[in-house]
């Protein structure tokens, strides 16, 4: 008789498993608006659901002293579908993360180690800005500029969380100089002079 | 040490882009609930985001003088995904578009040329509708029943946008006598006459 | 003049019917987080949208004395990308349906036949039950663990509607017993008692 | 040493309740797009969550010899926010749920007594009706219009569930004849005979 | 026996009315996430639905020679819980949107006048722009950065409808020039000289 | 002539700010089903956007050896609204967080400190579980039940981020032992015996 019971609850929970409780990413098959197409969920393992890229430092050595080390649904297919990534920035000292946005989603960052001056700017045009320390969070509303600089004497480590498995990400200086949008443009829709503009698409691989 | 910041900032949003930025329709592929599979990243150009389609009339010589210009996501695929959509009408004098319902979306409409008589009924049925001239805008809440219609002298011009992708479009009269749904069904379901229902019918293609 | 008619209008509506109307699944295709894809609309018949496996009663001699018959997209395509679902409940004299959560939806019962005893718990620890004739309706909020008895001495049936066309179901005792998760994990995350966790495996097919 | 853990749980769980488990509508209070808001927790009980108006047969002794008895969110705020809802069906003997539509969600219908013929029609004026027997299930995509028709020699019941709370419901007949939309107007935007437009105002209520 | 199906029907629509069909803001009521509360049903009118502002040409006489009329829910309640908004555009010749983004939303705009040029930079640092004329559409996908500019002789307007009631508008170069953003804050983050971020927050107003 | 562009955009951007960017909650104001209502915006502060809750350890000194301290909507209003919330795991060696589910939002854990073994359970009751280190992330789809306990010779520390700010949490053995909910509804809908749950709501405060 237990039998019975065990095949009548495996009965109901086996044939719906895979949509309603998760969608991890088949990067090799068709996407749509809400997420990449699901791994068969018989080939699905706990590794799906673990990622350690974030356990090692990203690589500061570059002009911002700073990295950024995403585990979004392209990097980490678990989260695809459920309304949630993470990414960890590395801050060496002196680094900064450049003004961005995410246009997909709102972002909570964690303080991990170090001191970080993290801040933004509403539509209103009010800034919001603070120096945090271990273990202080920050929110950050979707879409608004916002940037984050180490603040102390020793490198600075966050997670910063989202509420989407694909925020996206676009950095304001590579938007505006590292790109093939022309000069005449860029200048016309930012009040910035022509020689700026110049040498930041120089420096930043711009061309145009 | 320039480079290594443009490959760094490349490398962050390359990986994820077409998620989280666009999904411009691709008709050939799979359909799911949230619209149309994804056009790979790279072949998507700014012709996916452009549509011209709605600069021309539309063909008003027909029996209510007027005509609908859809740009939908199947019509215009880089709408896919993005929540909203937009379509042209153009009515001639004494031209109406009869009263219809979009499932999936509300609307608001814009007169470019020309006024328009506009309306909606609501659930609790009150009527709302006004003339409007050009330049006025009129709301019509999601799956409600409304109509416009030619209000002056001259021909009139409207744009009317979807905060759907896809917001479908069931025109009453259409769908009461221009398909096979027996004469017996509409007319125990609408109180109309028997003969009502026939000569519609006939009129509209109907059969049944 | 008519025909022009007939034709402008079967024009707007045909082109982009199937993505904003219904999209019911395919079964064989690719899933995505939203769901199924879609079967092309020329195959859709009525059938895709009649479910005749909820008017059978379920199989109640089983050790809980009962039987969930679901009407999910999993097993009624049609209701893919809609929102919601629905499944009958068959509860024998002494029936139970042991504690559960549905992941992904709430829950509005109606008793269809019988006497039911029907309770959940909230986040906040509060317990709500009530015992419900013909006709009462109960709802259970997403995601909160609920159950429901026969508590009369004729079979009970109720249906059971979802705000999701695929709700997911978790049972408690076989998420805790029927698996592989190890005992010990077991009791230490939930305070049982090795024997019972043992006797319990034992009975619903669990190992370790 | 339990104590501690007691009331380390208990301060977890209750000071956020309210918010994510579930949202009881306070009728009394304001409104926004979302729902209602929120009774006190503290003032919820069990008999906010249950509801008895659906076990009474509606009054069928009208025109329609039908009745439609709902529990959305204003008749049964238990409700309020969790994506669902639910009605009662009554019809007698040749009675009818003339054609209309929800504006804000998709319905599955499950007959719980008699007969019944129901149907609807797509965006691209395809026509899907069926008649259904005891424990048949049908389900509505979402703003289609729709009916349902007694097909047998008993009285028919119904319950028909809701993707929204708040699904609303136009009953085309009556948007048309019960109001004081200009029958000229009505005229226009339907193609409907002015005798036809102006009997069924008289009969159902409406003006102008 | 009219007057009860009457009074019938009336009963079902119009206990719950307000909540599925439209919320009227009430901008002195409380707001939630969702948007304002809703104005009572009994006190709304058709000229809840209707804006006239966007039929008056915006005022040019500035830097920009342009200007931005919005009809979000702040200026015209209609919208309000309905997924969508409008803005008019008006550029005298020479005049430019400056690069901004929506945080909230996705946009198409439609030319009514004259010719615009107009153009995007995606996550991935792709630029799509274009020269658009009288009639061409182009959507801008969410939390972009995008600008449009006069490209003609005469002075033109363009329509603007996006996919949410409060789309938000962050314009770049207000946004870090046009408040008290220390300036050594704005040059870290943005690679910009010292002396062009001092020259443009005294042309802009900011301090700091 | 700049003063009219400072004007300009500042008319712009400051009727409608506080809808679209963010509502941090005012949590003495109505509460509806998408969250708090919004604190007036000239009253939001930086102080709003920042918590230091998490800094500082929970107090591990009860029986389950671990702490849970979150930064939900209810303890952190400037997540109200925002798709996201926070909080953070303190494990003393020995220590378990007990089996429990979030009704309302995906979990992505980030350990911080030692190591820890996490695991969850899908509707299929496929067990998925491993030990994670430093730096490894591990996501916990919606609603499904899930549990952590430190893997290792030192406290363990781990930040866990949501898809929501008010995702809720429903703690096995709390919800069946910690309430009033009688023992032999709990014996019924378990299979548990007797004993073991009379033993249990002795140890974790239940009545009944």
């Amino acid at each position: 008789m237990l039998h019975i019971l065990f095949l009548f609850l495996l009965a109901i929970s086996s044939t719906h498993a895979a949509v309603q409780d998760f969608c991890v990413g088949d990067l090799t098959a068709p996407e749509g608006p809400a997420g990449y197409s699901c791994k068969k969920p018989a080939k699905v393992t706990v590794a799906d659901f673990v990622f350690s890229g974030l356990g090692v430092a990203g690589n500061t050595s570059n002009i911002i002293k700073a990295a950024v080390t995403p585990a979004f649904a392209a990097q980490f297919p678990g989260v695809n579908g459920l309304g949630i990534s993470i990414a960890r920035l590395d801050m060496a000292v002196g680094g900064v993360i450049p003004l961005h946005t995410h246009p997909g989603g709102s972002e909570i960052l964690v303080v991990a180690q170090g001191s970080i001056t993290a801040g933004f700017i509403s539509s209103a045009n009010a800034v919001y800005y603070k120096t945090l320390k271990k273990g202080d969070i920050m929110v950050f509303p979707q879409g608004l500029l916002h940037f984050q600089l180490n603040a102390g004497g020793i490198p600075a480590i966050a997670f910063v969380s989202f509420s989407s498995p694909s925020p996206g990400l676009q950095i304001t200086a590579f938007a505006l100089f590292g790109n093939n949008l022309p000069s005449a443009l860029v200048e016309k829709t930012t009040f910035l002079d022509d020689a700026q503009v110049k040498k930041l698409k120089a420096v930043l691989g711009g061309t145009g």
